[in-house]
């Protein structure tokens, strides 16, 4: 198909070699550059074979302008794309082949950014990857139009899956994506309900269970488990790899959750304290209520419920201020730093049945990674 | 599976007895009520059918309260439940089950009304149905959310596809319903982005494309071309089939245009003149933009470029005036009317492969059905 990048937004026309992902060699070493690290390196080429993806995906559409480069926004804009290189990393470490696993790596990569653009207009929120959200740039209509749209341009590919990689093997990752988007729209209903009930009841229980399904699912749990099923991986400890996905997706939560209430905004692309403003109940969040005397935690739920944008700069401070002074970002710390924990100990349990690679050197590192990144 | 039905909003417990949609007989005059027409009876009874499949894909999980509950709000509102009834008219016509096509027109119904709550964000309507949009009664994130939720719902009925009709027949109407979500999506971005530019240099060829693609498509050809599908049938004029659904949905909208700007509010259950203030490029807009003179026309344009709910209540009924003087409602009547007319030429190329049965007769009905409703 012949596809026309010259008007795509961010789009890196030069496509870098991608040694790290396509190569089955053992020894990985040889092949890193000195500077980034294998983590960085590994997550830039696959960034780079999914932009092609995505490319092709959306085709040469007459409804390019109105719609198709709308949907490439984000994707093209500098985002990680965590979930597609966890989705080839896990297929090729199981021995599986890179171009099996390309179009449903990209399909994950595409769900994602749907669900963000969506998000962003329930949240309010201005900002996405350091340049404005697509509502505040294109308007709520378009901009609820577009994630629907990339929602659309999702099934296609997993539907030819079946001549690709066989019909077993298609339908199991169809089921993947089934429950991966039931998760993630029961843990989003969760969190606006807590929202708009004002409810402050909750316990980390309630926290986690969120975000089991909010996050662990999407990002981590339906690409690892798509990975295995497009290696057509039979024998394995799937239960490991589930673990390993569920625990390291709570860690990245905790962790993004701290960016957004004392990261850089410059480094993070999102505006510092959002969460506050948005009311969201993080796991800091819910520690602070617990510890604060009642009259300081009511003026805390008095900031937490005020709409976004109508809240006084100091609330917004004062209670950024309490959350240090509390211990209730240590707590944030420590609980990440204890899932990374898990994360590596359901690692060692599946790690005989990877091959030595980077593909395993990546899964190995993206725990370090999870909890000590700055975006 | 249990199901509480005991808060559902709008549910009709008392099943009635589905005379038609399961008959095969031949003679289907002895089964018909007096009062009601075959079609409003095909329709109700295909309704109580969808309901309970409704409930059954939704289940008895425990985030009914957020979520799931929200989710049947539409589709338990007196709707017409056109999709389904088309799917199992064409299904059964072609000699296909009625087991088969229910989950599959259940989806559709399922779909369309995810469209729904999305398109009433989009354009800020205020009713649905006779009642207030899901975003008047809950917010734009829960409504947005609650969209994407019954999008998500939509999938695994269709992948149980495969165990119900054969892995042949479910892949195909997936196709279909990945098809048929672009189309809408493409239909929906022509249209936002010609109220969003402000352009009024279009024609009626401009229209008919984005009529297609918006209504046709997900109204009339994926619910007829997956009831075909569901039956197994392969030697029919899928050409016919796909003619008819095609001029039978452009007819269609026409009509729900016509009604918006000049029905009755109360049968309707939408705001009247609504398009007017969402600025939509109907048929009858585009025509009298063609007959004003270049003054009225540039205060036609201001009037219709007006940000919903901004407008002064003169200017609407002037717009709406016009509308009726300068013969632009009369130019849509007949255009419908044409292509009514188209829709039942191609029946006659289709009514050797349908069985004479009730649902034949449903699909004649239809065409004057479309023309003729008042809501």
């Amino acid at each position: 198909m012949e596809v026309d990048t010259g008007n795509l937004p961010g789009r890196n026309t030069a496509i870098r070699a991608t040694h790290l992902v396509s190569h089955d060699s053992q020894n990985s070493t040889a092949l890193r550059d000195a500077g980034d690290s294998l983590t960085e390196r590994y997550l830039a080429e696959v960034r780079d074979l999914i932009h092609d993806e995505l490319l092709a995906i959306v085709g040469g559409s007459r409804y390019r302008g109105v719609l198709y480069d709308l949907m490439l926004e984000y994707p093209l804009r500098d985002a990680k794309g965590l979930r597609p290189a966890l989705c080839i990393a896990v297929c090729r470490g199981l021995g599986g082949r890179l171009a099996d696993a390309l179009p449903t790596a990209a399909v994950l990569e595409l769900y994602h950014n749907a669900f963000l653009v969506h998000d962003d207009v329930e949240d309010g929120s201005r900002l996405r990857r350091g340049k404005p959200t697509l509502h505040e740039a294109h308007g709520v209509p378009v901009a609820i139009n577009v994630g629907d749209g990339m929602m659309a341009l999702s099934l296609q590919p997993l539907l030819d899956n079946t001549r690709r990689v066989g019909l077993g093997r298609a339908l199991q990752v169809l089921e993947l994506v089934s429950t991966m988007c039931r998760e993630s729209v029961e843990g989003q209903a969760l969190e606006l309900d807590w929202i708009r009930a004002g409810r402050f009841d909750l316990g980390d229980r309630d926290y986690l269970e969120m975000v089991r399904k909010k996050t662990a699912w999407y990002t981590f749990v339906a690409p690892m488990l798509a990975g295995a099923a497009l290696a057509g991986a039979a024998r394995y400890p799937r239960s490991a790899l589930r673990r390993f996905a569920t625990v390291l997706g709570i860690a990245f939560q905790i962790q993004d959750d701290l960016l957004n209430l004392d990261g850089d905004e410059h480094a993070y692309g999102k505006e510092i304290a959002g969460d506050l403003e948005e009311g969201k109940r993080t796991l800091m969040v819910l520690h602070l209520m617990r510890v604060l005397e009642p009259e300081e935690r009511r003026r805390a739920e008095a900031v937490l419920r005020t709409p976004r944008g109508a809240h006084r700069v100091e609330d917004l401070r004062w209670l950024q201020g309490e959350l240090r002074r509390r211990g209730s970002i240590d707590y944030g710390r420590a609980l990440a730093q204890r899932y990374a924990q898990r994360a590596r100990s359901a690692l060692r349990r599946l790690e005989a049945h990877l091959h030595p690679s980077v593909h395993r050197e990546f899964l190995e590192s993206i725990v370090e990674y999870t909890v000590a990144r700055a975006r």
